[in-house]
């Protein structure tokens, strides 16, 4: 019954909000100028061991957030997003290791995003907001764990967009990670990856109740953001798990319509990931993150990813999807082979499965390959587990 | 110089309308209902022999027209979309077969489509125009060609919903063709299919100026047409082409903007297909034509293809490309097997292309393969090149 467990040893999933109050107040930003003061919501699982050495990063995708595990009362009706992995006896497991999460910067989920309150307008910044990268996401986890005093993270953790964090994680601070576990990801975004996002950026800022960014009190663009989430879902799923799923069955109904309303179970399994998603997320976010992955390019600035991954020193897991087409094996095949001729040591799995690129949020094998992968590590690093208190 | 040359041993391309004007002045339509008077947009190149078997249906995709070859006058800027396939000495010969293309109902370049007056209002169809199917769309080409006074077809002949229309061809008229070409197509649409066009026909219907449908004379639901387009341009598209022709290149900038402007190419040639499209494209055409796709199932009603198809007397050359991810292989190949099961003499061609859906419009292998196939059909069926008068 993994949904109903608590992770942790220490009991509940804690909650917490950071605001960099120390100096520096402002995060320089890879686009140029400053930001801040900026707040990160983190959750924590488990427990810090005395020599600080068990801690692992979690690092979300796209429309993710920080509560990455667990649940916060008995009548949550869901637990974080990757509970099945992270718990107490877990593959990420939170009796051993010290497990962070928190959302990135420029998101609408308690971090500082366009949704936030601009301090020196007392306003929402909308577009004002700068545009932020991968590397800023990054930059301002390191301030977080300096701010709870870690050095050295056992190892960053994430799929998606948070695979592209553990790569820049791995080159902006060699030092600080014992190893990287990039899932289902890339180096760089392709043109088909930009396009897509592109749509959904069109879509949102389309919409009669953008009025440039500035919505918020008012209407918002929900027809915009629903769409640019409906894309998002085909390109989350593989053709065969959707003939699987959907196939043409009809949706609340015993023959075609012949009109515009909905028809196939399909476009109502679409409409409601729109419509719901809309609740839940901030449609500048969504602007703001999309620009972020599509501005990633690991192999910049100097045009050669294998010279730019020279700077990594820590051991990867790299695990891509074979029916991932949104960020297909080959991408991740570049990163290892980059990697290898470096001399740097990385593992390569590429797992069997039908699900697309929704694989790496379901339970299955890659389960037990990081499992696996994090033991070893901790066990030939020494690494205690916390004492119990 | 395949672009200056005329196509059609007969001199400058034709262009021409027929309305049914003869009984019957209605066309039974498969989701009920009658539609009618009808008229038909059709071209003709090449010409028709003493015994009228060397006429050849050329059948449009889903935006295309009735314009398949040649240009109208010498400054035209493009000629029709199939040209590098049809006109004299090319694969489809225009001075051996006589060559026919209608613009399907429900579209918007000639026939009547919800853009047309409503003869019992005096008032633009828009959505009371009755939802259409591919059937519908192939009986009332029937009706064209008896009008024409063709009882039988030497081949039906198109890509993607032109491809469906072939198949369709071959079970509704199996006495009427004697070959059919199905490219780049499949014989039901997937569940993936119909979400890429739910999403198109989505933000169609999400734009401020829709207003169900009832547009015409006043501002056009440009943002949302164009978005359906784009998304489509995304899916005719294989990754690994747009990594060749867009890669990661930035448009008009030497680097990043860092704002929501355009920075890349493929932002930028997606807007272009977007807003260049819905300059020559009604919306709500689009969203009849996309419908009737989606309702595209040839093996309804028994539930099995095999079955249906059964019905087919043809000789079948089936095409499908490599990369295309829109109409994979794996679909053409249901399609061949059916037929074999059924003992029906079928040919099938997978090409090795990088070029994705796209493909069937670009010259390459398909034109050398699906002209001998038609000289094969006319050298054993003893079809007569027409006598030059």
């Amino acid at each position: 019954m993994p949904h109903t467990r608590q992770p942790g040893s220490v009991g509940p999933v804690k909650k917490q909000f950071h605001t960099f109050c120390e100096p520096p107040h402002e995060l320089e930003l890879e686009g140029g100028g400053r930001l801040g003061p900026i707040t990160l919501a983190y959750e924590t699982y488990g427990r810090l061991n005395r020599e600080k050495s068990n801690a692992i990063l979690i690092l979300h995708a796209l429309t993710g957030d920080s509560h990455a595990a667990g649940i916060y009362a008995e009548d949550d009706p869901k637990p974080g997003w990757w509970d099945y992995l992270i718990g107490p006896g877990r593959p990420v497991d939170t009796d051993k290791y010290f497990v962070i999460c928190s959302n990135v910067i420029g998101g609408c989920q308690g971090s500082t995003g366009p949704a936030s309150v601009n301090p020196a307008t007392g306003r929402p910044y909308g577009l004002t907001f700068p545009v932020i990268t991968v590397n800023d996401m990054v930059r301002a986890q390191a301030h977080l764990l300096d701010h709870m005093g870690i050095d050295r993270l056992l190892a960053v953790l994430g799929g998606s967009m948070g695979g592209m964090q553990a790569l820049v994680w791995s080159v902006l601070f060699p030092d600080r990670i014992m190893a990287a576990i990039p899932i289902a990801t890339t180096a760089k975004h392709s043109p088909q990856q930009i396009a897509f996002n592109q749509v959904g950026r069109a879509a949102i800022m389309a919409d009669s109740h953008f009025n440039g960014g500035d919505y918020y009190g008012g209407e918002i663009p929900r027809s915009g953001l629903s769409l640019a989430r409906m894309v998002g879902h085909i390109t989350y799923r593989s053709d065969e798990a959707m003939h699987e799923r959907f196939g043409r069955k009809l949706r609340g109904k015993k023959a075609l319509g012949y009109n515009f309303g909905i028809d196939f179970e399909v476009e109502s399994f679409l409409h409601y990931q729109g419509d719901s998603f809309v609740e839940r997320f901030d449609a500048n976010a969504y602007l703001y993150i999309t620009k972020a992955i599509d501005y990633f390019d690991l192999s910049m600035p100097s045009g050669s990813l294998t010279a730019e991954l020279a700077r990594a020193k820590c051991k990867f897991l790299v695990v891509s999807f074979s029916s991932d087409w949104l960020y297909p094996p080959y991408q991740s095949k570049e990163v290892v082979k980059s990697l290898l001729v470096n001399g740097i040591d990385a593992t390569y799995c590429e797992i069997e499965t039908r699900f697309g690129h929704d694989a790496f949020l379901l339970p299955g094998e890659m389960d037990t390959i990081i499992g696996n992968f994090l033991a070893n590590l901790a066990s030939r690093g020494g690494i205690k587990a916390p004492s119990v208190s």
